[in-house]
């Protein structure tokens, strides 16, 4: 059974990004602090076309995060941020001729658009909501499984249906103080969500959860 | 040197009490969800003055919080919330003839008030901040540590005065959607927050982390 599988890095004070994010800093501000665990890694590098990079306790975590996934899913401003929406000359998004996913990607927004295609990457656009995308997703993943990397807006619309089957939160000992929060306007949980593992690894600590159903 | 140590229990939106806190529901709707993990363990249960229990991952990690711990703080709230200031009948908190605690406790407090006695637990009201009421516990500690249970304003006070020296997260997996926030309204940490491990338990994680000085 394909499983929907959410990461995400968060601060401590529950921030995945920070306030007034631009083009210039998609992240917002302070916002790329959530990320520099990432950059570092070998693991990171190698699929993002950039040599060298570290190996340590995160590696194994990002690794598990490509494994055995055949699509993925994310909201409008991780395709492409800008101030949207597109105009005659649709943008491109943030991702280049090379984006690393090699895989099909469904991009949820409310403005059709035409597949775009970028190596090894296609983008679909999905504007008949989160259980259209997903079921698309699945279908094309074929039996593998769904990898959902953001933004916020959209994972919550998933938490809120209840439909992430595992969750990765990666904690970075920060504190943004204003921005994004991931779980803000939600309810109770349903299904909860238990925690399987907590790993600790340099500047950032790993928590997974999944649906308890 | 002594150390000021803070834990406290946090749900995954970030909340350390549910809203609507009341006399009745100290802890806020929802909010007795953050201490399920806690209370059915032995290591709690026993100098709590209760029988039975569980022992599992979560065991270490609770009697480590009282190791070599000379002296607590706490603000008013945790000591006795109600409608205050007290009146000419003096309340005398949540904790009964019996306070788990065995050692002074200093409460951070507007309103002077004698020193209240109650079995092996002396509680020293301080009103001249929380500076002084650290220094008055670091000196009834005697060489041992300070802890620092809550609540939420008092630890925003450290945290923000970068006094913190070992923090300790216990992070639950419910959203209580609302209620009273750790890290509302903090800048960046001075010093930081470094995470030291990362302790997986039955319905909750243990992040552990300590000042980078």
């Amino acid at each position: 059974m394909a499983r929907l599988r959410f990461q995400i890095s968060m601060s401590l004070d529950g921030y995945v990004a920070g306030p007034d994010p631009s083009v210039e800093q998609p992240l917002g501000e302070g916002g790329e602090q959530l990320h520099e665990w990432v950059f570092g890694l070998a693991a990171w590098r190698q699929p993002h076309g950039r040599e060298g990079g570290e190996v340590n306790a995160s590696t194994p975590v990002v690794e598990s995060t490509l494994e055995n996934v055949g699509a993925a899913l994310m909201g409008r401003n991780m395709f492409g941020g800008g101030p949207g929406p597109w105009g005659e000359e649709p943008w491109e998004g943030w991702w280049g001729d090379e984006p690393p996913f090699h895989m099909p990607v469904f991009v949820l927004t409310h403005h059709p658009r035409e597949p775009l295609e970028k190596g090894e990457t296609t983008f679909h656009f999905v504007t008949d909501g989160i259980e259209s995308a997903l079921a698309q997703a699945k279908d094309a993943a074929d039996g593998r499984d769904v990898s959902l990397g953001g933004g916020a807006e959209v994972a919550r619309q998933y938490l809120a249906a209840g439909l992430i089957d595992e969750m990765l939160l990666s904690v970075v000992p920060v504190l943004l103080g204003g921005g994004t929060r991931l779980f803000d306007g939600l309810g109770a949980l349903d299904p909860k969500l238990e925690p399987v593992d907590a790993i600790h690894a340099p500047g950032v600590t790993h928590l997974r959860y999944r649906a308890a159903r």
